[in-house]
């Protein structure tokens, strides 16, 4: 119930952050709703494609289109007063991707795949979703660009499998790989830390 | 046969709509070709993905890729006189999604998912080939900013669900939800209707 | 071994190509990561999503993504003088093509696949890692508007599929279908022959 609670949040936030996308390019209703779904199940369905775990979970599980369904709606109604929920907003997505890190790890594991593809499969999860929404809307995807995003996810997904290693229980492996995404990621936004930018001097 | 012959008209009307667009990006004839086939089978093969049905429906009926291949071939040929197609091309596209909604409605069913995921799979297999189309050609997708399009994927989908709970035989209610999409889509052009376009004011 | 060495080849020149149009969008370190990993292993993934080939090849095989993180760093360190590696890159890539396709060709006989579907599964695996490394960086793909690139995989499937009729062993047929796309695109860049663009005349 509680883990429920979460992922449905994070699924509002990654789908809010779908609508903010899509109308600055003033695209229409069905575009901003498709826009607000695939950011939230995208980088789910990628990684359900990857392992061949059909039909991918969304399909099964009506509780995301619902989710997305209302969140967009609220985003819409609510659109001009979005601002003020901005940090609750960058709150939830960030716990999203700590948590979505974490169940595609799961994923991983369950297909019997070695560490490394769990942790490239939690973060595809977390990740890819905000990928798809930026080619859609014919930008360069923002997480090739700027800020630490899926480097959390790779941190925390490796911590996981420092962890479990750990003579502990596995739910607090879990439980402690979420918090280290999440807190990676809170770091690196309060004292701006970045990856560099590559490029040859001209 | 009638159901064949409908279903190629809509895959030639599909391949010359992806023409049209990869010579306005004066592409070569490889790509002429790829973006005619993604347009026409693109929708139908993220579908087969979603759901695992593999390989995909393309690589088990060569049919599709000699009709593609045939249209290419008569729309490079003729294409300073395609203009004078554009009516025939705009009923046959129309046709081919009201075909191709309920094709991919049909798939759902088989794979045993609830009507909402019947209808996302219809929706897609009739629209998502543009939506392939558009983002190789590096456009924002047509059917996220105007025209009801998918719109009427969805409306026709539901009226399928709806249809099939009369005591009619199955294949009227198959018909009459083509006729609806094709419907709705005509009126929809006809009297210059589009859903609202989403944005925060300046 | 021979056959992974030249496989591994292959993949460094395929990341490196990443590394190089990434840098000139000035990613970052994540970015340029993710752009030569998909350049390298795009195709094969699209290939075994498309086949159910699940989960897909380098999930199964850890040397392409050790393989692709070795090249990255190497290109990143040395990217001042890479242009003076530019004709062996350019060896590797073409070589790296003919293999692939053939790799390619090889899934498709496994899965039962008709040629015409074989020489289609080849080229995109050789062909489509690039396909989505531009749209990732936001460019229309290079490959649909200049260079005979995909062209040479086709023909040297259809090569394989006329050789393989001949009374020889299989391996022979395999190396002169290689042999015939390597030739192919070298003579094209030789002798700067392309495919005609596609437009209308204004």
């Amino acid at each position: 119930m509680f883990y429920l609670t979460i992922d449905v949040l994070g699924t509002i936030a990654f789908a809010i952050s779908g609508v903010l996308v899509a109308m600055d390019k003033k695209l229409d209703l069905f575009g901003v709703f498709i826009i607000a779904f695939v950011t939230a199940v995208g980088g789910g369905t990628l990684r359900d494609m990857l392992i061949g775990n059909t039909p991918v979970a969304w399909m099964q599980a009506p509780v995301y289109t619902y989710t997305i369904l209302g969140s967009v709606v609220f985003a819409i109604l609510f659109r001009e007063r979005l601002k003020y929920l901005r940090k609750s907003l960058f709150l939830f997505d960030t716990i999203g991707i700590g948590l979505y890190t974490l169940v595609g790890i799961e994923k991983g594991l369950q297909a019997e795949l070695m560490p490394l593809m769990c942790i490239a499969l939690g973060t595809i999860t977390a990740c890819f979703g905000g990928v798809i929404r930026d080619i859609l809307c014919n930008e360069i995807p923002v997480i090739f660009r700027k800020e630490i995003y899926a480097t959390a996810c790779i941190l925390g997904g490796a911590s996981f499998f420092l962890l479990i290693r750990l003579p502990i229980v596995d739910e607090y492996a879990y439980a402690a790989a979420i918090v280290i995404v999440i807190g990676i990621r809170l770091l690196a936004v309060r004292f701006k830390i970045a990856l560099p930018s590559i490029y040859q001097r001209e």
